[in-house]
C-alpha cells in the first residue's frame, strides 16, 4: 500500500467505536496522545462522578456515605470481573496498589505451595522486585526465564523452567508485556504451570480493558491488575485482585486488616476473616480512585470488550503496516509480535536512538513513551485513539528518522 | 455553672480559630457534625485543588503530570512531618492504607529485632490484626496488655509487660485511643520500650492534626497515621509512614516495589532501594487522595497546631463540663480522661444504651458514632466545630436520656 491520511480518515469513518471518543475530555488542539497504556484519559462521566462524590457524598453526607462506600471494593470488583475478565461473581475485589496486591496474592500462594517461583526476566520491574523480596523472605528460589524480547514467555519454556526448577510453587507472569506488548497464551501457560503443581499469578496491567481476558476458561488461579491504563481510572487508581473461587478457602493473605473482618464493627479480639474474596482486603479503600475506576469499567462495559478488541487489532495492524512501509527501511525494528492475536493494544518500535526520538516526538506534539533500552511505545486505547492519530504519530517518527 | 447556649455563643465569639470554619463546605441547615474523628469535612480549597488536578493535571497534561506527581509522596510527607509531627525532613512519606503501612513498618521492626510484640488489647482492631498476623508468620508472641478502659496504656504497665515477656522486639500502640480518646505519654512509653530493647511503632490516626505530636523529642522510632480524620484528606486518603532517620539504613520493609527503586525508570534486574525514607514506598501512589491530604495538611499548618490544640482542649473541657452538669446525674459515665493533657480531640460518653442513643441522635440531626460496647464518640475537630455545636449535641443527648 501507499499510506495516506485520507485512508486513515476513511478507517475512522467506518469505525463503530468512534462515538466513544466524545466520552473523553480531549482538547482538539492538544497533542496526539498515544500513552494511554501508561495513564488513560479522563472520561467526562468520571469527572462528573468525582464531583458528585466529592460534593455530595463527602462534602454533604460525610461519614454516612460509608454505608454504601463500604461495599464498593466488592461491587466494583464484581463489575470489573464480569465485564473485563469473565470472572465469576465474588472472585474479584478492588484493593491497594498493584504492587501491594501482587505481594498479597504471591504471599498467599507461597504459603500454600512448596517450591520455587518462576517469572520472566523481562517482567515488569515491580513484579520482579516483589517476587524477589518474597523469595528472599521465604527461602525460595526465583527463576527468571530469559525469553525472546519480542515474543515473550511461551508455554513450552514455562514447562521447561518448571522441570528444571524441580518443585514450583508459583508461576507469575504479565499477560501482556509492558515493553513488547506480547500477549501470553494464558490457557497454555496455565496448563503448563498446573502440570508442574504450581499456581499461576497473572499481572493484567497491560491487558485489562485492552484485550479480552477470560480467566475462567484459562483456569487461572490468581491475578492482579491496575485500573489507570486502559480502564481510565486516573492516576494511582486502585488495583484489583482475582482469586479463583475454589482457592479462596485455601489461600490466606498476610496483611490482616479490619476490612477483611467478618463483622467489621464488632471490633472483636481476634482476626476472623470474612468468607470469600473479602478476606483478601486489608485497610480502608481509597474512595476517590475507586469510584473513578468504576466509571472507567462502566465505559468499557458499555462499549463491549469484543468491539474494543476488534478495533484494537485493526489499530495495531495499521501501525504495523505503517512501520513496514515507512520505518523498517530506515533503521527501526518492530518490537511487538506481528500476529494480532499475540499482542495487546500497544506497538513498540525499537531504535538505538529511541530515547531521544521519543523526546523529539513529544516536542512535536506526539505523546508516546520510552522504555529502556530501545523501545518507543505507541499505546492505542481503542475508545479514544483514531487511525489518523496513528497515521500522524508514525508520520512524525518517519520525518524524524528521515531528517 | 449552669450551661446556656448564650455562654456557648460567647465562647465561639472569643475563638480565634472560628475563621477557619469558613474554609470548609458546611450546609448551614445540615446536621451538627461531631464525627470528624471518623471522616473529616471537605475543605473548600481541597474541592478546588481536586478539580484542578482532575481537569488540568489528569485531563489535559495527562502522563506528563507524573513529572511532579512522582515527588508527591515525599513532598507531602515532609510537609505533614514538619507541620504535624515535628519530624525532620526525609523522615515521613505518604504510603498506602494505614493497615498496609503498619504491616510494612512492623515487619521491618520484627526483621531487625528478636522477641515478642507488645500492644494494648484495646488498640484499634486493624492494628491488633496486623500484629497478630505478623506474630503468627514470624513465630513471635503477641502480648495484648489489659489497660484501664478510660486511661489506656501507661509507661509502667508497658515496662512491666516487657519485663514479663522477656525479650521484646516491638511495642506498638495508638497514641490516642480510638474509643476512649486517651492520649498516651509517648516519651515515657518510648523510654520504657527502649529500656527493654524494643522499637516503638505509634499509630497516630487519632492524634495527627488533633494534638501536638513531637516524634523527635519523644525519640519515637516508627509511626503511621491516616489523613482522613483530623487532616481532612477525604475518604480513604493515604496514610503516612515515619521512620526515624537513624533507623532508615537498618530497617527493611517487605513489599519491594518500583517506587522504592533508586533509579525507577532504569527498570533494572534487581531491587536496589533508594536511600532514606523512599525505600519504604512500594507501588504507584493514589494521586487524588494524596493531593487532598496535602491540602488538609496545609490548612492545619496555616492555622497552627498550637492554636488547634489549645482550642481542642477548651472544646473537650466544655464537653466534660456539660457531661458533669447534665449527663452524669442521669446514668451516663465519662469514657475519656478528665485531664485535658491526657486526651485527644474527642470525648466518649458511656451508657448501656449507647448504640440506640447514637442512632436517635443521628435522627435528631446530631452526627456522632457508636463504638462497641457502650461508647458514643463526640469528635470535635477545632477547625470547624463550635462550642454551640457541642452545646446542642449534649443538649440533644440530655433530652434523649431524660425522655
Amino acid at each position: 500500500m501507499t499510506a495516506t491520511r485520507d485512508d486513515a480518515s476513511e478507517r475512522d469513518a467506518a469505525d463503530g467505536l468512534v462515538v466513544w471518543r466524545d466520552e473523553f475530555v480531549i482538547d482538539p488542539d492538544g497533542p496526539i496522545y498515544l500513552d494511554g497504556n501508561s495513564l488513560g484519559r479522563l472520561p467526562k462521566r468520571t469527572r462528573a462522578r468525582l464531583a458528585q462524590v466529592i460534593d455530595d457524598d463527602w462534602g454533604r453526607d460525610l461519614v454516612g456515605s460509608w454505608e454504601h462506600w463500604v461495599d464498593l471494593p466488592a461491587q466494583v470488583g464484581d463489575l470489573l470481573g464480569a465485564s473485563l475478565l469473565l470472572a465469576r461473581g465474588g472472585e474479584v475485589v478492588m484493593g491497594d496498589s498493584t504492587t501491594v496486591c501482587l505481594y498479597k496474592l504471591a504471599s498467599a500462594a507461597l504459603a500454600a505451595r512448596p517450591g520455587a517461583i518462576v517469572t520472566d526476566a523481562a517482567n515488569f520491574p515491580t513484579d520482579r522486585y516483589v517476587l524477589a523480596g518474597l523469595a528472599e523472605a521465604t527461602g525460595r528460589r526465583l527463576v527468571q526465564m530469559d525469553c525472546d524480547a519480542v515474543d515473550g514467555p511461551e508455554a513450552d519454556a514455562v514447562a521447561q523452567a518448571c522441570t528444571d526448577a524441580g518443585e514450583v510453587a508459583l508461576v507469575s507472569l504479565s499477560h501482556v508485556s509492558y515493553r513488547s506488548g506480547a500477549l501470553c497464551d494464558m490457557p497454555a501457560i496455565t496448563d503448563a504451570a498446573h502440570a508442574a503443581g504450581a499456581l499461576t499469578l497473572w499481572d493484567l496491567c497491560h491487558s485489562v480493558g485492552a484485550v479480552e481476558v477470560d480467566l475462567t476458561s484459562a483456569g487461572a488461579d490468581l491475578a492482579v491488575g491496575c485500573t489507570y491504563k486502559y480502564v481510565n481510572g486516573g492516576p494511582g487508581s486502585p488495583a484489583f485482585m482475582y482469586v479463583r473461587a475454589e482457592l479462596q478457602d485455601e489461600l490466606h493473605q498476610p496483611i490482616w486488616g479490619w476490612f477483611a473482618q467478618r463483622d467489621q464493627f464488632a471490633m472483636g479480639p481476634a482476626h476472623d476473616p470474612a468468607p470469600g474474596i473479602t478476606a483478601f482486603l486489608s485497610g480502608t479503600p481509597p474512595i476517590l480512585g475507586l469510584v473513578a475506576a468504576e466509571e472507567g469499567v462502566r465505559l468499557l462495559d458499555l462499549a463491549g470488550m469484543a468491539a474494543v478488541r476488534a478495533k484494537s487489532e485493526c489499530l495495531t495492524a495499521y501501525a504495523v503496516e505503517l512501520f513496514d512501509e515507512w520505518l523498517a527501511p530506515i533503521g527501526a525494528s518492530l518490537g511487538t509480535p506481528r500476529d494480532p492475536r499475540r499482542r495487546g493494544a500497544h506497538v513498540s518500535i525499537r531504535h538505538p536512538d529511541a530515547e531521544r526520538l521519543c523526546a523529539l516526538l513529544q516536542e512535536g506534539g506526539v505523546v508516546t513513551d520510552f522504555r529502556t533500552p530501545d523501545s518507543i511505545r505507541f499505546g492505542m486505547p481503542p475508545l479514544y485513539v483514531r487511525f489518523v492519530d496513528v497515521f500522524d504519530a508514525f508520520d512524525a517518527l518517519r520525518a524524524l528518522l528521515a531528517g
